[in-house]
């Protein structure tokens, strides 16, 4: 019996927010099974090494030469897994893939590609803070690369009419650290000064942090390049107790409206 | 030594939207640690049986009433996971228990509650039709059992008007079954009818289905109490391939805006 080239596959997978205990067995199994794993430094470095298994770690703002580098190696019969933290399919690497497997070779469009789900980083924040997205809400990428700062404020100003709670990922970067000071300044006009704002560094590792305030007093240093930020509706409240306080939104809207 | 009532705890988990292989390890660590299950009677069904561990499963529609028991339970000692499908903080027991939590005793302010969070239904069908939530998106619970229908249209406008991609979860009931059709025309006169919806049925279980079509094609049969909706943004696209086709939303947006 003769056999062709080994058929490759791609898979796009979530880590989760960073804790190990948040992975979801669908994503260790197929790690388990692959022959390389692409993705960002600090993703892949989160991928215990072994025989068989090789890792091709690659610096950001390059995701569309990641995945089409992880889509030709899969054309050569590799069982390649690309890595993302958090959900790979929320603003993170399977979009990327796709755009890159429309302008690749007609021959990408046989392969074996899947996407499997992780824990995105606002429902990990939240479900730390209590459940400030247990009502309608909207999440929205501030990072202004890959859209103008005039579709940003439209779209806060359109998500605070319709009284979404929301979550923001990418508030701050090097490239554009006064972007954040801007949407806290549309958020205040268009939501008050009382509306409560989550700011959640790092959850699930050791440098978690949560900080509750009132958007009155949110400054932008309060969010870094690990923060996810949200921001609740006019629902949204706060449980104090003894320990720490309790971020949530009801479930139910009265017959008045928003 | 003497020491007193042993200290319970209310943990709020998400299993995810049905395959084993999505629960996390977390949520399979604190089950293995619970005295008492609570929840929802096919969600309470999924946990094992075994001798220390008692379930309690109960009809839906009783969540506040069944978050109180769990939080009364803990309160005499006993570890108490309550079981959501998905993930606990998206229309799911999370906001349930905490508005228990503030009707109920000043002494159940003192217990150790947390949330861990799951695989949320919409990710895990963006998942499995491609990365349609690969931009700004937002959720939307289409219940209207706990908010009037006007709240519901005023944010399906300014959604479509924010260009967001909308995932929505409880499209159909057979308390409204009429609900989803007038949704649809809503989203047909926002959105024109050619914008892609996918109907995503039981993910991850051996019944699931995946339709996408046009909206001008969607009708509300296409949906039932097991479907989550996704109605991409006017720039989610459909790749043709020989296998399934892949719904996605680039990352980015022009800067001729919306």
């Amino acid at each position: 019996m003769t056999r062709a080239v080994e058929r490759g596959w791609v898979v796009v997978v979530g880590l989760g927010p960073g804790n190990e205990a948040l992975v979801t067995p669908e994503v260790t199994a197929v790690l388990a099974d692959a022959t390389d794993v692409v993705g960002y430094i600090p993703y892949v470095a989160r991928v215990a090494p072994r025989p068989g298994l090789t890792l091709h770690p690659s610096d950001n703002r390059v995701e569309l030469d990641r995945a089409a580098f992880a889509l030709d190696l899969a054309a050569r019969g590799r069982r390649v897994v690309v890595v993302s933290s958090g959900d790979p399919g929320v603003f993170a690497m399977a979009s990327a893939l796709f755009e890159a497997l429309e302008a690749g070779p007609q021959l990408w469009l046989d392969l074996d590609i899947r996407v499997l789900p992780g824990i995105t980083a606002m429902l990990a924040a939240a479900a730390r803070a209590g459940a400030p997205l247990g009502h309608d809400f909207c999440a929205i990428n501030l990072s202004d690369n890959l859209k103008p700062w005039s579709v940003i404020e439209r779209r806060l100003r359109l998500a605070a009419e319709a009284d979404f709670a929301m979550a923001f990922y990418n508030p701050r970067s090097r490239a554009r650290p006064e972007g954040f000071a801007r949407v806290l300044e549309v958020l205040r006009d268009a939501c008050g000064h009382e509306r409560l704002i989550l700011f959640a560094h790092a959850v699930s590792t050791p440098e978690e942090t949560l900080r509750i305030v009132p958007l009155g007093q949110a400054s932008a240093d309060m969010a870094d390049m690990r923060t996810v930020v949200i921001v609740g509706s006019s629902r949204t409240r706060l449980i104090e107790r003894p320990g720490p306080p309790i971020l949530y939104t009801p479930r139910s809207v009265p017959d008045d409206g928003v």
